[in-house]
């Protein structure tokens, strides 16, 4: 590379995330689809596994005319409720003394899943609110058991506006765990909830057929891109592209070491970039020499290979055959060709994980694509 | 456990991250008297380490002196720059065309660590501000190689207010990376800074002896209470408690799976906890089925296991040989008795990518400890 060449490069440090809103309601239109007529609902815990859940809550709810909204604790809802000032919003974790405040002021609807909780629950009722019941039929987390399930009286099992439970297996077509969770849903229903509405599938569930679907499905990962049926090739569209720039690029000369603990070591003479994003922007140290990224230098895409250990803001990658690389182009962690799932895979971990991790960092310049439609 | 004493617990949601800013201070003094006469500076990139840097940069700041400040982005400077209005806030990923007006706003110092970047700078100076120079002595990342140095006029030498560089290796004392890079830094500052002042060391390196401080040294782990001298025992006080509340306790009957994909069956009856935090709170999900959790019922600690895949919101642990564990208790994490460095220990990790993922978590109730001093 030429001194001149170097000297026309762009000079830029911040990491960019980009979130591809269009797709992420393409996602959740084919969904609904699927499992109508069932009610196609939006899981938006964990900032919308670290997406932004307001802006995923103000596209659904603008955009594909979503109104039932599932969260995990009413910290997380609060800025839903600003957002769809009309729907109907489920805390998944359910109400206690340290968020009752928020209960009542933003009417969210609890879900009641043990009997400390229903009691708790009756001493301090949210006016025009129906809560969920959650029972358990195999996860064996939360939920009412069948024993507690007996110790309400027929009035309180008249109390509930949805009756739900959750899959284990869902990511499995042909899982054991499956068909019996059906059979626990569908026998307790009866039993103690015969003409409520129910809901026992996210968006796995929504491909094992029409049977999972009931009467709402709980969308969640598979809105965001992530293929929850990984038996056969992912229906849903990538919405993440994590991008960062090359600060610097430099020779790395034979027996040199690269990276904390000093854990690679050059046999032969190489070209190495030095990328401004770490595992402080949620890049996964277990990437430390096994990772990649990906340059588009021209028209073409070339691979290189993560050298030494992620530190908390740089990765170094070996680039000694990318041609015509400059510093302030931009490598791609994530992107269409090379998704959450396969980043995932290659960490040993899910990609609802890795989402949640990368989605939360505040370093990154937050690019969200929608466009009027 | 009768029923009537179920009912007596106390039903909370919400996991709660505590943070000791008195004892962040405590280790803050003890570095500086370690490191003395060296500079005392604070890394609190990163959030902090995901700690929070406007609060930590605030204590830092009006009990304890500190008015030295490093990150690595200038978009995470700027919350920093309110708190500590005449302090000095280094950038160590630099300026580009992305942050050049924060740096014109806030009068951030950049750190320069190539040639490319020094171009730029020299057609976008900031006024009243002096840039400190990286340079490379063994780590292979940021950092001027000599060549690159040899390009610099000697007016251009004459123009940064510090010369830094990086150790590679500083936590294990007796690493030949630790001499190497010492000889490079000496020598390289001899020959192209004699009389600049000069910084070498984080808080690793503070560790290595007084060769090693330099006039500043830049404190960042250990002052966050990690463990940044491994081969000794640590010096430092835990600054971290991480609990979250029982939700429900129920009984696994012999046979029965936990969780996803069904990872753990029971081989005899057993009573399980159900409690209220997941990866969706930074508890990685490496910690499936090898995990766990601590509760003090009475004045008794007990232990308790992490079974089945840790999920988003919540965790399941075996609780059978646990007496009186109540709904509402709190279960353990992090705490002085069980570290940052433990958890990390058993994720296969380090302490400061478990604190970086824990620490930016938004459905935290989020508690400071600090006295009036």
């Amino acid at each position: 590379m030429h001194f001149f060449e170097k000297l026309t490069s762009r000079i830029v440090t911040q990491p960019v995330l980009e979130i591809n809103l269009n797709r992420l309601i393409e996602n959740y239109k084919l969904l609904n689809r699927i499992i109508a007529p069932s009610i196609a609902s939006a899981v938006v815990k964990d900032d919308a596994y670290g997406v932004g859940a307001s802006e995923v809550v103000r596209a659904l709810y603008e955009y594909a005319g979503c109104r039932h909204f599932w969260l995990a604790h009413a910290v997380e809802a609060q800025k839903v409720a600003e957002v769809a000032p009309d729907a109907t919003i489920y805390v998944l974790q359910g109400m206690g003394s340290d968020s009752l405040d928020l209960f009542k002021k933003y009417k969210f609807t609890p879900v009641i899943s043990s009997l400390e909780m229903w009691r708790y629950y009756q001493k301090h009722k949210i006016d025009e609110v129906k809560p969920v019941i959650y029972i358990e039929t195999g996860l064996n987390r939360l939920g009412f058991r069948e024993d507690e399930l007996k110790k309400l009286s027929a009035k309180d099992l008249k109390s509930f506006s949805l009756v739900m439970s959750h899959l284990a297996c869902a990511d499995e077509k042909d899982h054991f765990m499956n068909t019996r969770q059906l059979e626990n849903f569908k026998r307790l229903k009866e039993k103690y909830f015969k003409d409520l509405p129910a809901s026992l599938s996210a968006s796995d569930g929504a491909f094992l057929g029409q049977d999972y679907c009931f009467d709402m499905v709980r969308l969640g990962a598979a809105m965001y891109g992530i293929n929850t049926a990984p038996y056969r090739e992912n229906q849903m569209k990538n919405i993440i592209t994590l991008k960062a720039p090359v600060l610097q690029i430099s020779d790395l000369p034979k027996g040199e070491f690269v990276g904390y603990s000093a854990t690679y070591r050059a046999n032969t003479d190489k070209k190495i970039a030095i990328i401004s994003i770490g595992y402080g922007d949620g890049v996964p140290r277990v990437l430390s020499n096994i990772g990649k990224v990906f340059f588009k230098t021209g028209s073409k895409w070339s691979e290189a290979r993560i050298l030494g250990r992620v530190s908390m803001d740089n990765i170094i990658c070996d680039v000694t055959d990318i041609k015509d690389l400059k510093v302030g182009t931009f490598a791609y962690l994530i992107m269409d060709d090379y998704t959450l799932d396969d980043i995932a895979r290659d960490c040993g971990t899910i990609s609802y994980e890795m989402l949640s991790n990368i989605g939360k960092n505040t370093r990154f310049f937050r690019k969200y694509i929608l466009s009027a439609r």
